[in-house]
């Protein structure tokens, strides 16, 4: 994951900045790290809605105007904490080898840590991985992953891609309310749907959003996994 | 999908308000159809960030205090449109028995119709399905065609929810701009996915979203396919 310390194209990175002088106090002092930190504790606190520039530059205890000397939207903001929990996403498996294993930890944990800030999904989805080194960084070690497990170059992307975008739909689902298949007053109407929740419900075992996820997952690998050279 | 006209439940319907007495203008009679419909006709017009309660009082000329007296919030406006947008997702093929090419028609419209209306996605994915009659009859031709195709019944809402999260994923996915994997300063230090994405740019017949939802549909029809009773 070194490209993410090796980013020098963004024009809102420290180096486009003049150095401060000693001894002006470190509190004073901006950068992308000290806003994605602020970002991330206010978002904690009061979440997405609550999240405004305003706000965030009452956090870091600037003017609005020294904040936007860093970053030009709230939009850049979002980018900069979703990079940043991209970090979090576990990858390491796929030096190891097993490449089942690998897509396991990785999506797994992709979902986990996206479930916690799904009003993100929106902007990850479509977000150019060149203001993202850290996600660029995910999606490296992930290719090579795919690339030593014998999958045909040209499949590498739109594997990584169709998995990334099941671990998207996958992560809102687990913020969904525990009656969402509730038929209520239709349930006369919609007599096989209304079995299959009731089924399921009596396994209970484990979390339904958990339940999809593995059965999705599985599928995926199994079906992906047939693409590998032998 | 008779489900969607018989709702009986809804505090908000046609049933639940005095019938218009005749010589009435029919202009002045707000429903959910015709809140409906002039949401969408603004959504088309100005997109969602446009999308306020004042400016669709406005496209149905009346006073906002009118607009509340049938939908409480926003959020309820969307429920509508969101269900609303449903019945356009072609569930026809369940019937006629080829699960395979059902699902296949299902996901393909589902994920088209809502890729033009990503903004309702974080909407539909923890939507409660008594509020939506058309989706919950959606769901209900979807059940019963797994249930006939030889499904166990405690795995047909974690298939169905499984196959709709990398729907809803995919839907962004069709919205991304065409350079989102542009590594572009940072190709030096992300070799293998920089040659994965100019490998799949190459091949370059179909669109990149097309091409991951097809491999990701496939990959899920063969390894879900598996769970059906011989």
């Amino acid at each position: 994951m070194t490209a993410a310390t090796s980013a020098p194209a963004d024009p809102h990175g420290p180096a486009a900045r003049p150095r401060r002088r000693a001894g002006r106090p470190a509190a004073a002092v901006l950068d992308q790290n000290g806003i994605t930190s602020a970002a991330l504790q206010l978002i904690g606190k009061s979440g997405y809605d609550g999240f405004t520039m305003a706000a965030l530059a009452r956090t870091l205890n600037v003017a609005p105007s020294a904040l936007y000397n860093h970053v030009s939207s709230k939009r850049d903001v979002l980018v900069l904490v979703q990079d940043h929990l991209t970090s979090f996403v576990d990858v390491t498996a796929f030096e190891a080898g097993d490449w089942e294993q690998a897509v396991r930890d990785w999506a797994w944990s992709y979902r986990d840590v996206f479930s916690k800030h799904t009003p993100l999904i929106p902007v990850i989805a479509v977000l150019p991985v060149a203001d993202a080194p850290k996600t660029l960084a995910m999606y490296e070690a992930v290719s090579a992953g795919f690339s030593r497990a014998g999958f045909p170059q040209e499949r590498i992307v739109p594997a990584i891609v169709a998995i990334e975008s099941f671990i998207f739909g996958s992560a809102y689902d687990v913020t969904a309310p525990a009656d969402i298949f509730d038929s209520g007053t239709m349930a006369a109407s919609t007599p096989h749907f209304t079995a299959a929740v009731q089924r399921l419900a009596e396994e209970g075992h484990e979390k339904p959003a958990d339940v999809a996820f593995r059965l999705g997952l599985e599928a995926l690998l199994a079906g992906l996994g047939a693409l590998r050279a032998a």
